[in-house]
């Protein structure tokens, strides 16, 4: 597939349409805001994820980073067994290969950036 | 330099120290949320830039991409002669080698989150 090139754009992150995960982690969804095959991305994609009360995102590992910044809401995650709550201006580093999970400990929605490489 | 093994963090942004750009763009600071040389960044970095009022950015161009996120404030993003307002919530893409500033059009700090590679 030949690769976007990396065109400039101003959007409204809820402009952007919400997906959502489905069976693997039911009330998240995610909006991909810039990647590659839309933005032409040249190193790495930046997403909104949004849990619903209650609902936690997969908790799983991979061999690539996040980088998160909490946009909204409050919840924990769990980072290699070890919780920390978060909220509004938190940033979180996620190391590659580490267990993660995000959880929504709050009323309303928990609203987090999230990118990845591409 | 040896680089640092990527190593999970949890911070809010405003704990994190934040620098002057100095002569080059007075009023306006940047603090490195997620970096390689401190948290191991294997990819992109993490900066939160924040603008005084009435101040802007460099209004310049290079060989990376910024990706944008804007979390507080209101201002205008000028990316190669085209003026677009920004506020809250707002995505910005800059592609590589693409001239562009930032400026604060409002009364309040603007505030908004700038990934760039390593």
């Amino acid at each position: 597939m030949s690769e976007k090139k990396p065109t400039a754009k101003v959007v409204h992150y809820a402009d952007v349409p919400a997906a959502e995960f489905g069976d693997e982690a039911p009330g998240v969804s995610i909006r991909l805001l810039i990647d590659a095959e839309h933005d032409g991305a040249p190193v790495y994609v930046l997403r909104m994820i949004e849990v619903s009360p209650g609902c936690s995102t997969p908790d799983h590992r991979h061999p690539f980073e996040h980088e998160n910044f909490v946009v909204e809401g409050t919840g924990e995650v769990v980072i290699e067994g070890e919780c920390h709550k978060v909220a509004e201006g938190d940033v979180v580093f996620v190391p590659p290969d580490v267990q993660h999970t995000y959880r929504n400990t709050g009323e309303g929605t928990l609203r987090f950036l999230c990118g990845i490489p591409k």
